[in-house]
This record gives C-alpha cells, sequence and structure tokens, in this order.
C-alpha cells in the first residue's frame, strides 16, 4: 500500500492510551434489516458509551498526549460530537477545554459539551467558522488547537476501529463509513487496507455536503459554499488536503446519499435494530438503499458512529411525533 | 456465602461455550440519566447483539451442551427472548428448536423467533400456560425441554454477566436486576455475592406480576392468579422452587415498581441515554425513580436486558405517536 501519514504499528500502541470503555465494541449480523436491504448487514456500534460517538478513541489519545507533555488547556472546534469527547477526556486528566460550535449544531451536543465541564463557545455560521474561530482563540491564547481529522491522533484514535474490524475481516466484503472531515473514513481504511486489503472501504457523504466526495472524485481539494443536510456531524466545507491525499490512498470508492435517503436508513435502524442512529450515522444504511444491487448478496459492515440527536427532530424525521405526555 | 445451585468455576467455564458476540458487553456510566436520578447510573447494555437480549448467554450454553450430546430438537417455552435467542442459539447447532409462546407476545418477538427458523407454536394464554404446553410437547415427542430459570444452564449463562460486572465492581455499590423467572438474578447475585459481597443484589419486579418478590419475601413459593405489566418479559405467576431458593441466597432486597415508572425509565433511557429498552429493561431506572433517597449519592448499575419492543406501543409509552410515513 502506498504511504499515509498514519501508522498501524502507532494505532496498535494508541490502544493503550485510550479508556477501555471505548474499545472493543458491539460488532455483530443484524438480520431484522436484511429483508430491508437484500444483503447481510452487520453493525460496528459506536454508541453505547458515555459520549454516545466514536470521537473518545481521538480525544483520549489526544488528551492523554497532552497529559504527559504537562499542557493544561486545549481548544477545538466541533460540530458537536468531537467536542463532547474532548471534553470527557480532557476533564479526566485535568485540562481546560474550550470548544467552539455553530449555534445551530443539535442542543443536545451542546448540552453535553457543557455538561462534562468545557467553555463552551458559538459561532453564527457553520462548522467551517467554528473552525477559524478555534483557531483564532488558540493563538490568542496559546493553547493546544485540536484539528479533527488534521491531527494525526483523531485519525489514529479512530483508526483503532480499524483494528477491531480487521479481526472480523474474512467474514465481511465491504465497510461503509460515514465522511466528514476524514478522520474516520482514513483510519478506518488505512487499518483495512493493510490487514485486510480485500475489503472494499466506501466512504459515505450527503448529497448536501459533498465537498470531501467531490474532492476525492476530483483528486484536488474542492470546496462548496454551503452545505444543506441535516447529518450535522459531516457538514463540512473545506477538505483539508492532507487528510485528502491519505483518502485517496485508501477508500476505493465515494459516494453520495440524498436526504431521505438518510431518513430511511435511520429509520431502519429504529425499526429493525432498535437503535438510535443520528443522522451521520445513518449514511451506510442509505448507500446500501440507493444502490442495492451493488451490495445484493454481499456482507456489509456498517459503523454506526453516534446517537446524540434532539429527539423532537429525530422523531420528526422517523415518522413518530412527539405527542401530549401523560 | 450459603451454598446455590450454581458455581462460579462453571460460570467462568461457559464463557468458552457462549459465541463471543454475547459477551463482554458495554458497561458505562451515563451522567446524562443521573440528574433526573439523583446518583451515579452506570448501564450494563445487554441489547447490541443479534437478538437484543442477554438471553443469548444462555441459550448458548444450552445448545452447545445439547449438541455435544448429539441431541437434534428443544422445546422452549418463552415469553419472547429467550425463544429468539435459543431459535438462534439452536440453527448455529443444526437443533430443530420449538418454541410455544403466549399469542399476546410483542409481535416483534414472535416474529423474530420464526425469522431465526424456530417452529412457533402459538398458545391463547399466558408464559404460565405456554410452560404447560411445552412440557407437554417435550413429552410426546421426546425431546429436550429447556425450561427459563430452572435449567442450570440458563442461570449460569446469565451468571457471565456477573462475572463481567465482578470485573468492574470497585466502582459500584449496586446492581439492579429484573426479576422474572430469577435465572438473571440468581445468576448475576450468585457471581456477585462470591466475587463482590460488597455490592447490593436488588432485584426489580412489577407490581403487576409480583409473584416471585412476593415469595421472596415470605420465604415461600407464593403464586398470583393473574398478571397485569407491561414488562412481558418478566410476566410470570408461579416461581420455581428451586430458583427461589437460590434468590433467598443471593438477593439483598426485591422490590416492586409501578407501571408509570417503567415508562418513564423506558423515555429516561431513550431521552438521556439514546436507548431503545423494552419495558423489562426499565425496572432497575423504575426502582431508582421510585426510591430515590434510597440511591442518593451511590453509584450504581442497571441491566438494560433486553431491546426487543413493538414500536408502537413504545412510541405510545414513550409519548412519541407514529405519524403518517411521507
Amino acid at each position: 500500500m502506498q504511504e499515509t501519514r498514519l501508522d498501524t504499528a502507532r494505532i496498535r500502541a494508541a490502544r493503550q492510551a485510550i479508556d477501555p470503555v471505548f474499545l472493543d465494541t458491539p460488532l455483530y449480523r443484524c438480520e431484522a434489516l436484511e429483508p430491508g436491504l437484500g444483503c447481510a448487514v452487520s453493525v460496528k456500534l459506536e454508541t453505547a458509551n458515555p459520549v454516545r460517538s466514536f470521537k473518545g478513541r481521538g480525544t483520549e489519545l489526544v488528551a492523554s498526549l497532552l497529559a504527559g507533555d504537562g499542557r493544561n488547556a486545549v481548544v477545538c472546534a466541533s460540530a458537536g460530537n468531537l467536542g463532547q469527547a474532548l471534553a470527557w477526556s480532557g476533564r479526566a486528566r485535568g485540562l481546560d477545554v474550550t470548544v467552539v460550535a455553530s449555534r445551530s449544531a443539535p442542543a443536545a451536543k451542546l448540552e453535553r459539551i457543557r455538561a462534562f465541564g468545557a467553555r463552551l463557545e458559538l459561532v453564527d455560521g457553520d462548522f467551517d467558522l467554528a473552525r477559524e474561530r478555534a483557531a483564532a482563540l488558540a493563538r490568542q491564547e496559546g493553547i493546544r488547537l485540536v484539528e479533527d481529522s488534521l491531527d494525526i491522533e483523531t485519525c489514529e484514535g479512530a483508526a483503532t476501529i480499524g483494528l477491531e474490524l480487521a479481526d472480523a475481516a474474512p467474514t465481511f466484503d465491504a465497510v461503509l463509513i460515514a465522511l466528514g472531515g476524514g478522520a474516520m473514513a482514513t483510519g478506518v481504511g488505512h487499518v483495512l487496507k493493510e490487514l485486510a486489503p480485500g475489503v472494499e472501504v466506501i466512504c459515505v457523504q450527503p448529497l448536501g455536503a459533498p465537498a470531501m466526495t467531490f474532492s476525492w472524485r476530483r483528486r484536488r481539494v474542492v470546496t462548496t459554499d454551503s452545505t444543506d443536510t441535516i447529518a450535522d456531524g459531516v457538514a463540512g466545507r473545506r477538505p483539508i488536503p492532507a487528510v485528502l491525499d491519505d483518502l485517496l490512498v485508501v477508500a476505493d470508492d465515494a459516494v453520495l446519499v440524498r436526504e431521505e435517503s438518510i431518513i430511511a436508513g435511520m429509520r431502519l435502524l429504529l425499526e429493525h435494530a432498535g437503535l438510535v442512529a443520528e443522522p451521520s450515522a445513518a449514511l451506510g444504511i442509505a448507500a446500501i438503499l440507493e444502490d442495492r444491487d451493488r451490495f445484493a448478496g454481499r456482507h456489509v459492515v456498517t459503523i454506526v458512529c453516534g446517537g446524540n440527536v434532539d429527539l423532537d427532530a429525530y422523531h420528526r424525521w422517523i415518522g413518530a411525533a412527539p405527542a401530549h405526555r401523560s
């Protein structure tokens, strides 16, 4: 395999720095999903932990390295899940954590960031504006900036999912990975391409936030002016060049899916797997729904990467309206 | 500790017979639940597996022993989860599985029993009537009858949850266990009393299905004429004497909770933990809600033991009405 910024030996070592509560997550066949999808489907479930997303794997690594270096403060921009995870990991190590997020991020994510003791700064704009503000704060205050997908720890933390998948790889043919900034896609992709090269690595992004997919297809950074998707966790406009370079090495494909498929995916995960998935976590199911022929008869793993939703919006999406409470 | 029918060395050995997909399930703090409950709460999550309940631990043990003995058929009565798990475990080992269940069991459970290839026989009556019918079938057909909570494999399989809890026991004070026939309560209780005797073992049953709790309190079998609870997984009327004897040794308390507390528990688990719990799996949260003073300031583990619900009923309970689909 062509080189990426990632290193499998370092990823194996990273497991030691990560609280076990984030590791060795459930991986299991969901047969009840299969009649609706026409292929064998396994779920890698990243929501059953204190921050309800996979992001703890990366923030554990970030925070343990910072604490080891004697640093005491850190700032990140976040769509909501990274901030929540960094707040959790930082608190455990006595770090002052600042999170910059969009005012329009899901209230549940913002509330948890505060509850874990982080300072939360809101911007009137999207995730990429929050990135600018976080970078400015880091310069002003002389504290460490964590940049999701650019900082290698965020990729190598996420890549530990790949190690767990590689152990089971003889049993499946393809893995569907939500694509946003690219930490999870490059991380998991790197490990699978090295340890299980027969597994197809397919990235999935919303049509309404296609910048990284367009960039992957054209093999150069393509930005967009705006995003329009309910999948808040992957709604970026400005791909990071170094991350794109890695993605070009490890991804076999990058596909775009419609909003209605994301919603249908969330509904299927609830109805047939009993799982509350946030929109980004339903991208894999959406990809199967949009291209059944491609997956027919194959065994596909989808990473259910987060479950932080505002319940009112969630019920609206899945078609269950909040009723009057007794 | 006074003796029970269970044996911790045998429980440790049982892990080898159980498909790893059912073992080492997530155990994590759910801080978002805590403001509503007034104590530290950790969840032991038994729903992220192919049958969405803890019952696979026991049926794996049953089926592997049967297959090892060259048996090829087995029958059980089930409220829905045992049958589903036995169907799964039996299919994996080439066993013919028959499940007898109440026609009023949740449709989702019955459908999965069939989908896993078992023969399903429905009775017009409750779980205890299904038990009689399963016993009659076993006699007629000369096949092995699996009796939940009476057969030691069902208890020792469930008891493997206790081994996993015991590893974390220094961090918590009490464990809340749904009480039905008693397999999980005696299994988990046995292991904790032996390996972590400082942990309080509290069984929780619905007020509408109190037979085992009454029996525990009076130290003799008490039956009831009927049950009236949405917690279908624990709705038995006729406690098994040998199971009661074990429960008397290992349980520190058995409490009864109201239906509205079970519903409030399901709602809290969805809203603050993102978990779809069936009513039986919300009994622990219900117990905290009904006796906050008892748990104030303590660290409590609740076993979320199953997630198989009919979604229409579930949405009705939690206060979100199914809306028209787009």
